[in-house]
């Protein structure tokens, strides 16, 4: 496959070359927003009417697109090629929820059946869970699910756990168990998780690859003394997801272990058992199921390599013309929907802990800038906080919107001759024109000079199966760029020189002068 | 009062060169990390010693504060001159809290004194619901409060009630009422929170300045209706937080109202009844007094004219350091206790809506960057995500962290030798270490630069009067940067055309084309 860096590639250099943003301010017409947009799967649509884009740009995209096969590295992925450079490692959290490419097979194990059979067993799992066939010490039903983990084991879950709750808890649909999180090392984390909670009734996920992550097995001892302490057998509330060959791993410790392998990074495992887990026991296998297969549906579609019938791939190169001709260095995710309200957090994640590098997939630097930095809340609350830097601050930060026709729930009120979805939506559309357009006013405090770029992911409603699409979408989008840029977007060797100097401070010994007068100042 | 732009001062001129980073790789030693440090109030240290400045740049820095008399504009703030001059208003959000300057009176009214007249409103409220002097329909008292408001009705309280919750909830003393926020327009915010409660003990808070927001009126009228549909009576139920001429003021449909003025805004809120009559309600009028206490000491120390002495000032100017010499438009706020797990987003409106200007205070377009874009996340967890890009990425981002000594809560748990919270600060200290000294490795996937700066704000304990202390800290650095850029940071127009354009989406009249199309996409 034909690996290079961007600046190496004929369309690339044209690219870096930079370019004056389009003053696409008076170009955005209602003819051009029904242009520029591309039908995803699951009733998604990608506008991109107000992205500084025009035909020659596109042109330019797909170019870069075909020159440097990003369609073809991704069916190498789906292929099980050993994609993850850096720690030597194939990609396969596709195959989490469907099968695209060949069989990837290995010492004889069929990889895609692995995944399967674990999801079933936690589907069985979770079905004994709600029957009442498992209880904790006291012989009660469990009502509650926590997850114990960080990063990748919180962030998507968690994220995705806050989307679905609206539409299960409020719906006609009963939510089958409420679900809480514990991450921080912080011990105020724990005790006031803890602290809401009938522990009877009560089971804990454990969720670490490794079965070593420092500040989970804290949490995990941290709740097992809880535990104690109010008379209960911790490992009658206590299973694990893990790899295979951790220490967490068949343990009597634990009701029962869940197996991922090195194949799902964190932070791509919230279709795998880290995210599958908790979620199928707080709403159930079939909602888990439908999630799954939006996804999926996702994967399937970012295949298509005209860049204007792809999604996911078009967001991404679009986002490399931000960020490499026009030298934006960040991006705003902003969803109109409370339900998401912690998916810009899991986007962070996702998409600056894979693209936040500077060396190449072969570890040369590279010569232009990689990911963005990522951020936002949700609309309309950021209307009354951040936007008025996005309107008139002295830097454009490009925005991703994420908009739902409808509400997770129907119940709703009209007031002064609108509902409260509508106004979400009214405010969702005027945020886009006042960002494209502006408004000149005689009064410079009033003047909008317009020109902010913005997408917007519309749908109908956020089903469990949209939900699964947009992460779909975003997990391709963020890998097609990483391609674009060369680099591995499935390792994170940033986090281990802080895991190596926070044990240097643990074990008192040699510490650099510096942080053993920062140790003294925490008085550590 | 000399107001300039920076690029028209002899320091602003030096800084706006730009700079080369100053390697601090190296000079970082134990003896720089002792010396680089300032004292604050209430237990606050500002240490700066893995900034990149050195002697000359300090000096440069003291210059410029003293060339534009940063002090003497805050103290003209203090003494009631008209600062905000956009909305040609004064800014006395510092009266809520004490009073440092001349007192400043309007129409015969002493404005510190109608502040405090209307804390001990609040004060004598809570008490008789405290006490069950008041009570909801049925007769049962409260033990909820729920705010309903948006942007800084919103943020700032909500962030303070989290920081506060773990301290007194987990501590001896016991949490008055359990409080919760609806603030998104969308109604599945409303509908979620409410579908936790007991409405017979619920008590409202409705809270806008003006009595006109449209989320905030939306959400009001659609809680009414739900308590209507439960056989309660809203007006038993709702207390008002606005102005005095709002129409929400002195109002038969609710038990009470209290007031602020046009002099506070909504980003400033905390320390006046908007934060006020949540947290007095959930914690008790000694703790409210407590973090008034602490915000007024900052306020206090924030009048020193020597920038080694001055945390807020020295924190501001090092901020337009790495803003204007050496082109950062980001910063992370990145707390390491889970209490402050919504400080950042609060900071974030705090400082993107004062400081996102493009014009200054009289109106003219500045040609220099003005405030940087600011997120974060509590650590250890951001540790496990976005640090990737922090340590790695082809940008530099500034960080801003904060620590304490102890947890909220004595509880912890000794795991390999050390506590919870050792590990946790022992994670910050290597975190600062390896952003600053990076470390060189044959591998380039391991391989750390460093030069990546951050400054540490540490205290013993998040008590109420430090978090108070904290807010000022940086409320003050916020308004000495604005004094820098020569901005305006009291306005926020940039969130008006959006308010208009609405409207006409609303109104479905006459649309410009863009717009309409947008409309009919989201189907409104």
């Amino acid at each position: 496959m034909n690996y290079q860096n961007l600046n190496e590639t004929a369309s690339g250099a044209i690219i870096l070359k930079g370019a004056r943003p389009l003053d696409f301010t008076q170009e955005l017409t209602g003819e051009r927003v029904k242009k520029y947009t591309v039908s995803g799967v699951q009733g998604w649509t990608y506008n991109y009417a107000a992205k500084p884009v025009n035909e020659e740009i596109l042109n330019l995209l797909q170019n870069l697109s075909d020159e440097m096969s990003l369609v073809d590295k991704y069916q190498d992925l789906l292929n099980g090629e050993m994609v993850n450079t850096g720690e030597k490692r194939k990609v396969l959290h596709q195959l989490t929820r469907g099968q695209l490419g060949k069989d990837v097979v290995e010492n004889g194990k069929n990889i895609r059946k692995f995944y399967q059979e674990q999801q079933e067993r936690v589907y069985a799992f979770s079905d004994k869970v709600h029957s009442g066939a498992i209880k904790g010490t006291t012989g009660k039903a469990f009502d509650t699910v926590v997850q114990i983990g960080i990063g990748g084991s919180d962030l998507g879950p968690r994220a995705m756990y806050l989307a679905l709750e609206s539409y299960q808890k409020i719906t006609k649909k009963t939510q089958k168990m409420k679900a809480a999180f514990i991450s921080n090392v912080d011990p105020d984390d724990a005790n006031l998780v803890l602290s809401g909670l009938n522990l009877e009734t009560t089971l804990f996920i454990l969720v670490s690859k490794s079965g070593t992550t420092q500040e989970t097995l804290s949490n995990e001892l941290f709740v097992k003394k809880v535990l104690l302490e109010n008379k209960l057998d911790p490992k009658k509330h206590f299973v694990a997801v893990t790899s295979e060959t951790s220490p967490l791993a068949n343990n009597p410790a634990y009701l029962d272990s869940f197996y991922i392998d090195d194949y799902i990074g964190g932070r791509y495992s919230s279709t795998s058992n880290v995210g599958g887990a908790i979620l199928t026991l707080a709403f159930g296998k079939e909602v888990f199921a439908e999630f799954l297969a939006g996804a999926h549906e996702a994967d399937k579609s970012a295949q298509e390599k005209n860049i204007l019938k792809n999604p996911a791939l078009l967001d991404a190169l679009i986002g490399v013309w931000e960020r490499n001709a026009l030298g934006l260095p960040m991006t705003a995710v902003l969803p109109y929907s409370q339900a998401l309200s912690r998916f810009p957090a899991h986007l962070q994640q996702l998409d600056m802990e894979s693209n936040g590098k500077s060396v190449n997939r072969d570890g040369k630097a590279v010569a232009y800038a990689t990911g963005p930095v990522i951020f936002g809340e949700p609309g309309t609350n950021g209307q009354h906080s951040f936007y008025q830097h996005l309107h008139q601050g002295t830097d454009v930060v490009p925005i991703q919107f994420i908009g739902f026709d409808e509400s997770q729930v129907a119940y709703d009120i009209d007031v002064e001759g609108s509902t409260s979805q509508t106004k979400l939506k009214a405010n969702l559309a005027a945020q886009i024109v006042a960002f494209a357009k502006g408004s000149p006013n005689e009064n410079p405090n009033k003047n909008f000079a317009g020109g902010r770029p913005s997408s917007l992911l519309h749908n109908k409603k956020l089903t469990p199966g949209a939900l699964g699409a947009l992460l779909g979408h975003f997990e391709n989008k963020i890998m097609f760029q990483g391609y674009v840029w060369n680099i591995n977007s499935f390792d994170q060797e940033g986090v281990q020189l802080g895991k190596i100097l926070t044990k240097a401070v643990l074990a008192g010994g040699a510490m650099d002068g510096a942080l053993k007068a920062y140790a003294d100042i925490l008085k550590i």
